[in-house]
């Protein structure tokens, strides 16, 4: 179904921007987990709003209640249900947007679905804020993953033409990118996040935004992971990693720029590591025909610029079918992409749970 | 499952590369529908080797036996079974490689994945060949999409760095794209093309392989198709696209691109054509939200360079632990792109299928 | 998943007995539909305890608050999320039992099954009270179902051995079983009902249960719905009715008699009414190969004598390993077959509603 | 889908009576596993029609051809696909009938399914004929399940009103039932065995079929197997149990006596048996909440008398809209509950290596 994913584990998503409440069902985590909530709220902050100007200023407390699933702080079997309140909502802000779809925003899609009774406040349950339900849950599988010895790092490997410093595909910098978790601007250098942070501010100053691109290491799979054709590691991370919003894009390893490359160069030869066996590369990003291949999972995630920005924009009035030149009000991130970073390790953490805790 | 995708239409594929045969099954399929036999057959060579110097010796018929789901020419409700007899094979190719698994092949994930009890005998079930039935299945749900207005093109958009011609993304160039299909190397550009196969033919030379990118579209999907969140058109268009091997990244509208774009740049006005909704440009590649937008859905495939090279590489020979200098033997695939370009229309055949043909 | 049902409306539901709350997701309802709340409230009365001296005294206000999923009393196609509070419990019942099984209880199975982390208290999320969600989401269908001209009914068919009047299997009695919404015994013939309530008194006043059996009807179903083999109409009611606690057995038309009966006398011979095809008799019990026939849908679901009894059981002490003799203490229904009628036509309209409102 | 069934082990199945072929597809089975053809064959014979007087003098060969999945006798973790030829056809049987749907058959509710255009030959995908790669399919599972000490048993339990001995819940008879399949005339009383017989010679001798009952039981499966609610055992057998034609009702342990019973009666006490926990009686049939309690799981399937009668009947013409008398022609069987004894096995193999085999 449209709001849930996963075989094993399966999560549901419920709620729209501007409902009572958002929440998640979280079925299939097995009986005994114990779950830091802590560490589990920290990780959920990462991706709430209102924290600098680099974001939105809208303030949610966007902290779950855990209604259903743990006794004392542990996992019981049963379904974890977790629920936040919706509260700092300004619903009066998109009135006047009913007949004039904005512009790279599901509006107009929703509509048709719908038959205009889909419930556009905030964006309903197209909205951003859908992602705090999957950081909870994916938070949560992280905690069961990291005991299993499985680590899901994540930075912004851009943000509009500006790059981060490479990662080293053979180990997934893994180090790196756990070190970034405390991080409120996770890059690896700190030149290039100055650099990133200046383009958005002069994207905002100009009431614009900017896009860019997260990338995302999964470490501690085994080989041998995951199944061929349409069950294999890349379709289920894609698919689920396409459950966030304003995502254009996915590859894994070298990605697109496998595309360019010969077989010479693109191949990872076998060797010897002690006792395991390993590649000398790993353009092949840890899967190969939808299976793990024991070496570090990597996978980058295109974010388009968001969609809501100050700058004056035309749209179709419905009604009157006529053309309209109008900017969006209201509070809006001039970027997501440090935002996203957490959601994606979220999504991560979904399938990887999916596969391997049966 | 692994080897099955789609919920309203179900395709399964059964069989390895060199097993008595191959096949698939497709559930779903509504009654009624009159197929033609040879269009298909037709659609199919697209995807066959052997037919020129730029892709694999090998021959193959091919050809599939339709054993159940038609009644004189016409579907029946019941599921369609077809049924490809595997007679080319020429096993002992690989019987030097068990224990030698070759870079870039699914050969050592698929050894510890089924425990060394795999078929290693021309790659398995992991084997290109296995998009043969693919392209039966999608070739027929083509026709039965056109029938209703939807057609879906292909072309190749680029080999190693020599790309073709850009489509106009409003029109997704849907007639020039159509027009392809009776080219045997579909480009856009004559002239792009012969720069492509000098590539090829120049890394054949070398005993090397190149890689490439396809795009698709997909024109005549109304508005309002698709659900948000985990069941969107991107989401199974990724899912079924990371079905056919070699595929590393998939990317949507604008894509990677959009990651360095403003947001003014990249949003999408909506306009009136006549009196349809459209949008002046379409970054957004036909979805926003999962869900149409009814403008052209708009994708790109990143293909690696295929894996078996007759250059010397080395890998890990697992038995004596240490690693060995080899060359893959056999007839192998310079380039797979201009074969993967039906592979792609037949894999998005099954997605949309799936959502329109309920 | 084992907490959700349905392809394409698909019911998730949550909670333990004694977490802080229950409730249900609702992904797949069409947008557009308005609810009435009051209506709704009323059908989950019904199944609600504490309403007569023939079930548990216990008092559940059992109301649920709508979170997400409606906007002004109309749905908006995005997933419903309805919660109910959990508040009447008192958990101190069942401290002792923790280590002593209840016979016929899921307590040991799901010890097994949770490695003894499951939430013990009140049956955790094994209770029956896992179904006034289910009743919410059957309710609200029920009303979108009934717009369509679908009606779903239901009576007690038995209670021990005391046996309600026979329905007419080719009208379904469907007016005579829609008259009994407003009972709180539902019977037909009410010299049965005294029967049945002497006989529950009696179980009562011994400190013992009875079990009985549920009857049910739909009707405006029309012909042509469902699929072969696998995904018939029995084939998910049987699904469905079988996640209600307590139930043994599910039954279609004739039922267990049919298998005495003769082909000459079960068969349903075709005729003419009016301008409709109907069937004389319906031994079938509307449904032929998984596809309804047009005639009413009936069937019957046997419920086991609730297992919670105040008389003397013996069970086995997994910590000493020695049987003990015990009764179970707390507040129980002496039968449940009374307030298990809405909860199969909850589940009835779960199952149709997921065949008719794609 | 209608034709797949299961999570972990997916079963597709494909073909009409009278198509070129019918077969299956078992996605999920490990790599690994030795299969015995002869013992496999030998199962499938156990259904095969043509054996005796007692069933239809057709003769099938139904003998698979195994076409992948296997390599030298042993799964490799691909697909295993198996192909049945249809040969010993005779389509002119059912001309006649196109306009005229017979009782009881899936004809009619499958024309208006398919609008007209589904196989009418031999009852197209609505065969009996399509439980022979259930065999297959059931049959290999069963060999695998075996060797974990899984055993399944089946009897007849009942044809008409002769019923056969009972069997023990607590151990369920299992060696008396294993012992049975060598048996033609699956049955522990051969005295209820003759009675059996002389009951279906009798009808067959007015052109008329009986129906019957047929009991499984499962031993072997350890306690904590299962979920709760809607992915128990009991919904999951009674979901593939209804897959097979002429069901028309299924009940756990006690089962429908259940419901006449009081809860003193019905519950069985815990014990210890050795070192395991066992229960006393075993009323609840070895399922309690949809999770094993380690006791034998114990089903009963109810079959209707076969449709196909040689007696006259009536049926609704509905090309000229009258009513008709008929005898339909052919080879039928005027009892199936003994064919259909491997094939409640089979269904049952489905199921429990859905569960056991991830």
């Amino acid at each position: 179904m449209s709001c849930s994913f996963g075989k094993n584990i399966c999560y549901t998503v419920f709620g729209q921007s501007h409902s009572e409440s958002i929440g998640c069902v979280i079925d299939g985590i097995p009986a005994g987990e114990k779950i830091d909530m802590e560490k589990l709220y920290s990780f959920m902050k990462r991706r709430a709003p209102g924290q600098d100007k680099f974001s939105t200023p809208r303030k949610e407390a966007d902290m779950p209640s855990v209604v259903s699933g743990m006794l004392n702080g542990v996992t019981c079997g049963a379904p974890i249900c977790a629920v936040i309140q919706n509260t700092n909502t300004r619903s009066q802000d998109y009135d006047k947007l009913r007949n004039l779809p904005r512009p790279s925003h599901a509006d107009y899609p929703a509509l048709i679905r719908y038959a205009g009774m889909n419930d556009p406040r905030g964006g309903g349950n197209f909205s951003g804020r859908m992602t705090a339900p999957l950081c909870f849950a994916g938070g949560l599988l992280m905690q069961i993953l990291e005991s299993k010895g499985i680590e899901i790092g994540a930075h912004i490997r851009s943000v509009s033409t500006v790059y981060d410093e490479n990662i080293d595909f053979t180990t997934g910098s893994i180090n790196e990118l756990k070190a970034l978790e405390t991080k409120a601007f996770p890059v690896i250098s700190d030149e290039a996040g100055e650099e990133m942070k200046a383009e958005i501010l002069s994207a905002r100053a100009e009431g614009d935004s900017v896009g860019g691109i997260v990338e995302c290491v999964i470490t501690g799979v085994p080989a041998g992971v995951g199944d061929p054709i349409f069950d294999g590691i890349e379709n289920r991370l894609a698919s689920a990693i396409f459950g966030i919003p304003a995502v254009r894009g996915i590859e894994f390893g070298a990605g697109f720029k496998a595309a360019e490359m010969r077989g010479s160069e693109h191949n990872d030869s076998y060797c010897l590591d002690g006792d395991s066996v390993k590649t000398k590369t790993n353009n092949h990003g840890g899967v190969i025909g939808g299976i793990t291949s024991g070496m570090p999972i990597i996978f980058r995630v295109a974010f388009k610029p968001t969609p809501s920005i100050g700058k004056e924009q035309t749209s179709l009035n419905l009604e009157i079918k006529e053309e309209e030149t109008f900017s969006v009000p209201g509070r809006h991130d001039p970027c997501i992409v440090q935002r996203a970073v957490p959601v994606v390790q979220a999504a991560a953490a979904l399938v990887i749970a999916d596969f391997l805790l049966k």
